[in-house]
């Protein structure tokens, strides 16, 4: 299958990687963005465009791995040309209808997985969530979600959308809490990898028991002692300091009510 | 040495079996319950009591593993008698004057991970950071240390309430949110462990790159569109609500700023 890749951000770059240690070809990049296009086109020894006029029309499969803030214009603009051809989104958050009036065939394929550019990952550990729209566009997308990864499961929309939550939360504001953790061992420091081994576990805890069996900690044991100490010492930041506020009543929360 | 732990919980538990893979010997757990004494007790093979006042005189090493609130109480209680020996507590947040007037050689000994009684850990892995009050304390606390662990780190009382206080942005709160994370696919019909390679590559991603350049999701990207309906998601959910804006406005601020 002749494959075309619009966008070319993390995601793009780490699909259109899998794609090419399969027997699809990526025939052509589009970004907005001159360097982001040929940078991913040299990747994948294919022609880039800036352009999305200059999109092919002869290619099968059509990703459209753009920001969610574009992907309604972008589609808007490829879409209705290339009627028989099938079209994907990767976006956890926009529903499969996002393609109505503009495409007859066309689907999701979700990779729920936090990619950057430098890194390669394995895609074929990651789970991938499908949903089509017809018979033609599920047996395009089924097949090559199957050929890249072990852990395909069809999800609705409306399902998804949760999923995406979910993940903005055990992803996103978790890297984000490092990051605090990060600041704080700076500002005393502290070279934040000593915090690793703790990172490390806290994750392993979770392939064996329930986040909410595996919870520890001055909140879960009601430590006000310690909470009204290290609020303390928060005391002249106030944003990280309404961050441990909201988080340690959600924990104690959690544990009263169940 | 022979040892005495006063305290049986997660952290005596682990700390108590690496203990057991040495040539020290310990000697009697006290725990306030019977059942949590015992079971120690069981394990590395020894005595117990459940009275603070049949702590055997016979031991060199106090380990004073207790929750924070009851810590100053059972010092107390143990030192004044024992005065000649080596005493230690394990807690992040109190510091090594919690032992000034009741005991002559007192030290801190804290292993930065998150415990629980039943997973075994290899304790050489494990950052610890010591204190001591004088020489004679420094040695044996500084002996054991590195007999346990591979890395090990003199840090003031000061400095580690701040690595505490790091740490349960980093541990705790970070599980909390794979708790939060779980419920809402739980709601959703979706298993847990779809999620379990992206917390795993999360986690595996600040190895490699400092967590804030490692930051992704709709927030660093200002995709208000995406925010704005996560938010509507979870109009029912005042507290999560709360969090994921909490969250979302302190990644944006760190982004804008910075």
């Amino acid at each position: 299958m002749k494959i075309v890749f619009v966008g070319a951000g993390n995601l793009a770059t780490q699909l259109g990687k899998a794609f090419k240690r399969t027997t699809h070809e990526v025939v052509q990049v589009y970004s907005r963005t001159q360097h982001s296009a040929a940078e991913l086109a040299s990747l994948l020894k294919c022609t880039y465009t800036t352009s999305l006029q200059e999109v092919t029309t002869e290619a099968d499969l059509y990703v459209i791995a753009v920001k969610d803030a574009v992907m309604c214009e972008v589609i808007r603009q490829v879409c209705p040309h290339r009627s028989d051809k099938v079209f994907l989104h990767t976006a956890g958050s926009m529903p499969l209808s996002v393609f109505n009036t503009y495409a007859k065939h066309y689907g999701v394929f979700y990779p729920l997985q936090t990619f950057s550019k430098q890194k390669d990952l394995d895609f074929k550990q990651i789970p991938c969530f499908i949903e089509a729209n017809d018979a033609i566009a599920k047996e395009v997308i089924c097949n090559v979600a199957n050929i890249l990864s072990n852990t395909v499961y069809e999800l609705s929309s409306a399902q998804r959308k949760y999923l995406h939550l979910a993940a903005v939360y055990a992803c996103n504001f978790t890297n984000h809490l490092y990051d605090l953790s990060s600041e704080i061992l700076s500002r005393n420091h502290i070279p934040f990898n000593v915090m690793l081994p703790l990172i490390d576990e806290t994750t392993k805890k979770v392939h064996f028991c329930s986040p909410h069996d595996a919870q520890t900690g001055p909140a879960i044991r009601f430590d006000q002692n310690v909470i009204d100490a290290q609020l303390a010492l928060l005391s002249e930041e106030p944003a990280l300091q309404n961050i441990y506020r909201v988080l340690s009543d959600s924990i104690h929360e959690h544990f009263n009510v169940k």
